[in-house]
């Protein structure tokens, strides 16, 4: 590689469907990297829809605004030499074709045209992705030696560089992108991605595509997507990796930001979309979950903001899941966005009521307190005359989750709020939550949360605000749902270490039941766990989106019948 | 093709994961098929584990069961002459590969093993199926001459025969397995399929077989799944083609069939799993509405069985979509199996409460009215009492809607009643309907019927039984929800005739909303309707399952985002 070009990664926030506003974010990056000296921008997966698109991209109409976006877009760039050329993602409809005949394409813009096309090779079907059915793969790799002086490029989309199976084990590709393109004489490699986070995510993506780099021969410049997609949580995290496979360069997670550098890794500039540079991130405690912290706070902040909601509302009990969800809602929104409502019945315990309360003030968000008794007892009233006898157990404690539930959605109805759940993922697992009731709401903040990571995350956030935001009791005390005299979640579950463990094999690593056993815990605990998960899964299929931030998380990454004879 | 060989068609309504069940039926078929002279039994696609299986595929576990079970299967035949062979779909994980290693696979059972294996080839990737996901495509065909004495067989499965443009334009495939097998000499073409049911599926397949017969000189033997699995309902309607393209023996549709017959159509037997001959089928006044109700009757019946449920509970608002629903319920599971509950409120007129009544007894189902006016008035009192002012419209409406979806869960917790929701596709398109109010239940029967076509569904219910099951009033009256004074649903939707034909056109057809126009409805009334649509994507993301009988269903065959910024 030779001469002193400068390049900027272009880590944005686009929104699905959102043509003028994406297309916005792009003229405003452009005009950071050009001012901070760069020739060539390179944008991520599918930037002009915004990644995911989904079955939007079965819709022609959809198809022909990218097309339009493109066009117009490229038309803007100029002869200029100062003027830096654009790498932009997008869906690419040969002759007009609909999926599954249509690419995950990368357009090089430069003096008023698309000069260059790249497009995707390998198209990933596991978890999440569901590329085949929308895309063609590629069955060549494209290099340029137009976007930038005296550089031969090479032309990537996301899952390209990931066909390591030193690093990724998901899959096994038979072509290797990265190796066809440093054949075809590229020097650096640019790789346009939307690689949703998970916890230690970038960790392995840099190991990955130092490894690619040293191994091939190339640079690689890696620039992610960031933002909330509904469930997703795309972390940013782009970086420059040298042929020698150092980290030349990197971009913060979880914002958005412009890296400009040369491609020797000279004069790295990190700056925001307003051309200022960015403050670095204060080193954490327990960096594993303040990083989890600051995923849900991005998440929430996206989703609340790209479903045109500017309100909040959660159900605080007392507990630690509402109060870690209250938490995030705050530092995403603001807390006089968020609303909590205690919602206390004949069951609630004094520390309960207090410690929301305590929460609430806090926290600094609105609050508010509803008793559930009068429909507590209307409900109960007009099902025991119907029935002729006591209401059982179970469907008692379901009225009072679901009359809380409604309470939230009526306040939602009422003032434009969007109402959060505020569920773990060991519950959701096992079904220990009630549909309708503590279920009901358009977002799973820590759904994805083992109950052991919900403590971490809690501490975190303590941490980061140097106070005792969530009060001290609600750590110590023992897990609740309150819903009969002095019930606790180990009268129901394991406890929830052993829990935890349990599912994170079962779920994440996918061991059969033997060797979940075989890792210490008695077989018909570990028998009983599974059984549970199996059985909820109808629960699950009618749960709210589910902010991933695991390897693995309930919702569209997670796909079982829920009739079915398969029985542990 | 030569000899007097018979072979059946079992077409099988096996459980996802009973793989003890499904073996048992497998052996009951192969008996039918022995005493009916076949030598060839032909089972679906996947048989020994059930279609679709989707993330059990990942379980490792799952995967070694169904390989232990097509073992014993094969252990089990014998040498007897007159024993028949059996083909068996199962998936095939080489050397324990998990997916996407894996093959979705037909197994030749004989003479105490496994002696020939055909694997798919066109793995299909739109609507509902995920394929790749799972599944490698075979990258050869496979024919066997010891199948069948004096007849070479060629082995496919479902998708592999889907792939002539002039009849399935969904996908585009570069290889034709088909023609393959007949120019490797197959003069008997199998077909295992687990090919899910939409109005007029069974016409668009006879058509596509009987021109593929006819193109490449091949008789073709279908066999299709029967039986419902979620929102899936698969309809068997398996055939033997004769190699002029001529349907020589067909099995009925929504049952269990063994179809024996001569590879030359001679002697055609149709029989039950007990070896009984079936029953032909009555002709219907309107037989498109007739096979939708008996679709929908499959569709209940198996996903309350294959669920453990023996009971279903379904509120009558007095309405056309509850009364069909309970209708279907009634006849899918036995009458003294299903319970309608009318719950009346302030706003409930008197015919409403009648009808429902009515309706209940004319079914013979349970009957019960439990009304919702002392939590109606809690609700109201304790909300407004919190806000310091009278609630909103849109939320006393939700409230009354949640009180009813909370009862009935109620009932559901106390009796271990399944409960159906009652909505129709058309209000499940634009959001008419709420959220864990008429939204709560475990299968949105008639979710996939647009209003219309409940009317006409309804009809064929009538005039099945030959007399007013559902009240004459239910269908002349107007459409109304009841949840204010007066109300009716034209006060917020257009005219159900326009609304459907607007939503068939950009739900089934994915037309741009200027084609629509172009149709002739007013610009203004389109793009209304397509932002609702838009607008209530979380909605359906926390429906339940919606048994699809059309070509575009919501669920899992449509995958919208919730947070985007696409804007009609």
């Amino acid at each position: 590689m030779s001469g002193p070009g400068r390049i900027a990664l272009a880590q944005l926030d686009t929104t699905v469907g959102d043509f003028v506003g994406n297309a916005l974010k792009i003229r405003a990056a452009a005009e950071v990297a050009r001012q901070a000296g760069a020739r060539l921008v390179v944008f991520p997966e599918l930037t002009v829809c915004g990644y995911p698109p989904r079955d939007f991209l079965d819709l022609p109409e959809f198809l022909a605004r990218a097309a339009a976006t493109l066009e117009e877009l490229a038309r803007e760039t100029g002869d200029d030499a100062e003027e830096p050329s654009l790498l932009v993602g997008y869906p690419e409809a040969p002759a007009g074709a609909p999926p599954p005949g249509i690419f995950n394409s990368l357009a090089l813009l430069q003096r008023g045209k698309v000069t260059a096309v790249g497009r995707k090779t390998l198209l990933p079907t596991y978890d999440v992705f569901d590329e085949t059915r929308y895309f063609l793969p590629s069955d060549r790799v494209t290099t340029t030696s137009s976007a930038l002086p005296g550089v031969e490029v090479g032309l990537s989309v996301c899952e390209d560089v990931w066909n390591d199976p030193r690093f990724w084990k998901r899959t096994r590709y038979a072509r290797d992108p990265v190796k066809e393109l440093a054949s075809a004489g590229a020097e650096l490699v640019v790789n346009a991605s939307a690689s949703p986070y998970s916890l230690g995510k970038q960790a392995l993506r840099e190991r990955m595509l130092s490894a690619s780099a040293r191994d091939h021969g190339v640079a690689i410049a890696y620039v992610n997507q960031v933002g909330g997609n509904d469930a997703l949580i795309f972390d940013g995290g782009s970086v420059l990796v040298g042929r020698g496979g150092t980290v030349l360069a990197r971009a913060p997670l979880f914002e958005e930001a412009i890296v400009a550098v040369g491609v020797d890794g000279s004069d790295p500039r990190i700056l925001g979309l307003d051309g200022r540079p960015l403050a670095a991130h204060a080193p954490a405690e327990d960096p594993d979950a303040d990083e989890l912290f600051r995923a849900l706070v991005l998440g929430v902040r996206d989703y609340v903001r790209k479903c045109g909601f500017k309100r909040v509302v959660v159900g605080l009990s007392g507990g630690i899941d509402s109060a870690l969800t209250a938490c995030i809602a705050a530092e995403a929104l603001g807390a006089d966005k968020v609303l909590g409502v205690a919602m206390p019945s004949r069951y609630s315990s004094d520390h309960s009521r207090e410690d929301a309360t305590l929460l609430a003030r806090s926290l600094g968000v609105g609050f508010g307190e509803i008793s559930i008794e009068p429909m507590h007892a209307a409900f109960l009233a007009q099902l025991e005359a119907a029935a002729g006898k006591p209401l059982g157990d179970l469907s008692e404690q379901n009225v009072q989750a679901r009359i809380r539930g409604q309470i939230l959605m009526a306040l939602s109805n009422d003032t434009g709020a969007l109402v959060l759940t505020t569920g773990n993922k060991s519950e959701l697992a096992v079904g220990y939550c009630t549909l309708y009731g503590d279920m009901a709401g358009g977002l799973a903040v820590i759904g994805d949360l083992p109950k052991g990571w919900v403590y971490r995350v809690s501490r975190a956030a303590n941490a980061r605000a140097g106070r005792e935001l969530i009060p001290e009791r609600t750590f110590t005390k023992p897990p609740s749902a309150e819903l009969k005299p002095g019930q606790v979640d180990q009268d129901s579950l394991p406890p929830y270490d052993e829990l935890d463990a349990i599912l994170h094999a079962h779920v994440e690593e996918r061991l059969p039941l033997e060797a979940i056993v075989e890792r210490g815990f008695a077989a018909e605990t570990v028998r009983r766990v599974l059984r549970m998960v199996v059985a909820s899964e109808y629960k699950r299929r009618q749960a709210a989106p589910v902010l991933k931030v695991t390897e693995k998380a309930f919702g569209e990454g997670r796909r079982f019948p829920i009739a079915h004879g398969y029985r542990y």
